[in-house]
């Protein structure tokens, strides 16, 4: 990735709206740095705003990376190291309403690695008008998850979502706000401690520019991010039309583990969440303990002692085998490291491979907590 | 069915304990006559607590009828009119712990006609320490079922299960009460006055003879009757080791459809509720709306206007198809019968019939509410 492979990508995201499905349509056929001499040249195949868009961009990069730093934030694209590849599964689902692919770059405020703290994250979100109930349930699950080490993702709207926060950082784990607007606008206003706090023992990121505020499509077009950064989400309290409901529902597209959390059913903040369990869009989770069994197929704590790197490659296997590079490719690690973790993972008993490659084979510390 | 055997079956009922796996073993290899003849005489194969209770069984049904004309109660056996015969399928399958097979009889307090009531009864059954939540949603599922013609199934309990008779009375519908004890004993005795209505407006029934004290073992045997006489089961509340669990065990086993209602996770009264959905147990249903599209596959509200016959036929119908002699003899109807609500219900567009049989076809109504 060099330097102006990353402008390129920069200046085209202030010219193109994040998740234009005509995006993802371009990307097909050029790669960003031939997208952009279109742009600039606005042959006929370029829609008429884009072209106009073109002109003030460098202006305006220029204008973002100076905001940005002044915040402490900076521009990530995908080939740096610490880009969750996790997000480029965009690239290859279906789009939802007018919303599709992956971001083009992010920007991200905060101290954390995020291909690190994106190893296994969780994402809790749901209802901005949710209960005492939901707030609490919320809350108990994001710290349960974070207990367990992984990284809570969420919205930082009211209600859910901030619960899920605040759940995950009083248990001392990470947690990542993946904002409408750019990292260094507070919004909900209400929320600048929390998302100061945020960005210091987590990390807030958004794939609009610094400055930019939230606008109502926005929420849609984020909300594929939380699902695509998560290996699986969990909705606490929706209404029949929740927003949370979108994120479960490209969740699910993206082939992530979807899960829902009841409540009495003389509540409408659980409404959609039944729902959900009714027409087999989720999975019923009732703990932390439930989300991770159900995500990962097994809870942490069932799992031996074991290394770091053997850990991320059993958390990737699934039942069905893959190629030991492919592991590699996916978690960024040399497939020496990975070959070594299958080895430790062997001698635990817990893996099996053949000539198809490498799945999960018993389950750690017995029949317990399996998806 | 002559009084003989009737008669006969009353012996053996006062002999064998409810539900004794042996008696399923004695009946694959002789009819209850033949039976009773063995205990008499008091074989080798004949356990001798059975044979020394013979000797005071006529004695005591004579005792037991007395009691039952004071009570206005009747003793009712298979092959009459009025037995349910969804009671059958007890000895079609595997028992649980050491309880199995159909009762030999039932006695009866109450004015309705029970294979007309046991047409689609829905069971609502729940922990006996239930909360206000569980109350609620009890009495709330159980008045929308009535509400909807199905008579509601009960174990006239604390808890739950007074709910849900209330409910249905409330709603104007039939209620079955299924008691551990003899139908002339108010147990529990805060609930005489329910009980009383319950057999003036339903139906009181056991198969323990009147005056039988409830035992302890007693409330497990009776479960498997509330399970065998109903289409479908919900249980709203139970902990981790509730009884109602038992009776969803026994609607598993015996096809009918499981459902639960969801609740807090906070609260320990939905735990064993949660954990049925989570195991793939139960179906999660929200409403008496539900209930009914998941035991009946539409809501009776969607069926076109149809006759009583044809509504009955297309209730017992499924997706597989069957011969129209197999649906008159479940359901007690003359074949004729059968043929002439196929007919109708051909002319509805609602069943398809081939060389296998019928099925149901299109849902009545449209798309909504299928299960």
């Amino acid at each position: 990735m060099t330097r102006s492979q990353s402008r390129t990508r920069l200046l085209l995201s202030l010219v193109v709206e994040a998740g234009d499905p005509r995006l993802v349509a371009w990307r097909e056929r050029c790669d960003p740095v031939e997208l952009w001499h279109a742009v600039v040249r606005g042959g006929p195949e370029i829609p008429d705003p884009w072209r106009e868009a073109a002109a003030e961009a460098p202006r305006r990069a220029d204008h973002a990376l100076r905001r940005a730093e002044e915040a402490g934030a900076r521009w990530l694209v995908p080939g740096s190291a610490a880009w969750p590849v996790a997000l480029d599964d965009l690239d290859e689902v279906d789009g939802i309403g007018h919303v599709a692919g992956a971001p083009l770059g992010l920007w991200v405020r905060g101290g954390g690695d995020l291909s690190s703290i994106a190893a296994a994250p969780v994402a809790v979100v749901g209802a901005r008008g949710c209960t005492t109930y939901g707030a609490e349930a919320a809350s108990d699950i994001a710290a349960d998850c974070a207990d367990q080490g992984h990284a809570v993702v969420s919205g930082a709207a009211f209600g859910i979502d901030a619960c899920a926060h605040r759940g995950a950082l009083l248990a001392g784990g990470p947690t990542v706000a993946v904002l409408a607007c750019g990292v260094d606008v507070d919004y909900p206003r209400a929320h600048a401690a929390l998302l100061r706090r945020i960005g210091e023992e987590g990390l807030v990121i958004s794939e609009f520019a610094p400055g930019a505020e939230p606008q109502r499509h926005r929420f849609l077009v984020r909300n594929r991010l939380i699902a695509a950064l998560s290996v699986g989400v969990v909705v606490v309290e929706a209404a029949r039309r929740s927003g949370s409901l979108n994120t479960l529902h490209w969740a699910d597209q993206l082939g992530r583990t979807t899960m829902v959390v009841p409540g009495p059913i003389t509540s409408q903040a659980s409404c959609g969440t039944h729902l959900a369990v009714r027409d087999g869009k989720a999975l019923l989770v009732t703990s932390g303990r439930d989300v991770v069994a159900d995500t990962f197929g097994v809870v942490d704590a069932d799992l031996p002692a074991i290394s770091p790197a053997a850990r991320r490659v059993w958390l990737r296997l699934g039942t069905e085998p893959q190629p030991a590079e492919q592991v590699a490719a996916a978690l960024r690690l040399s497939p020496v490291a990975v070959l070594r973790a299958l080895r430790e993972l062997e001698r635990h008993a817990v893996v099996a491979g053949d000539e198809n490659g490498w799945r999960r084979d018993r389950v750690p510390g017995g029949t317990q907590g399996v998806g």
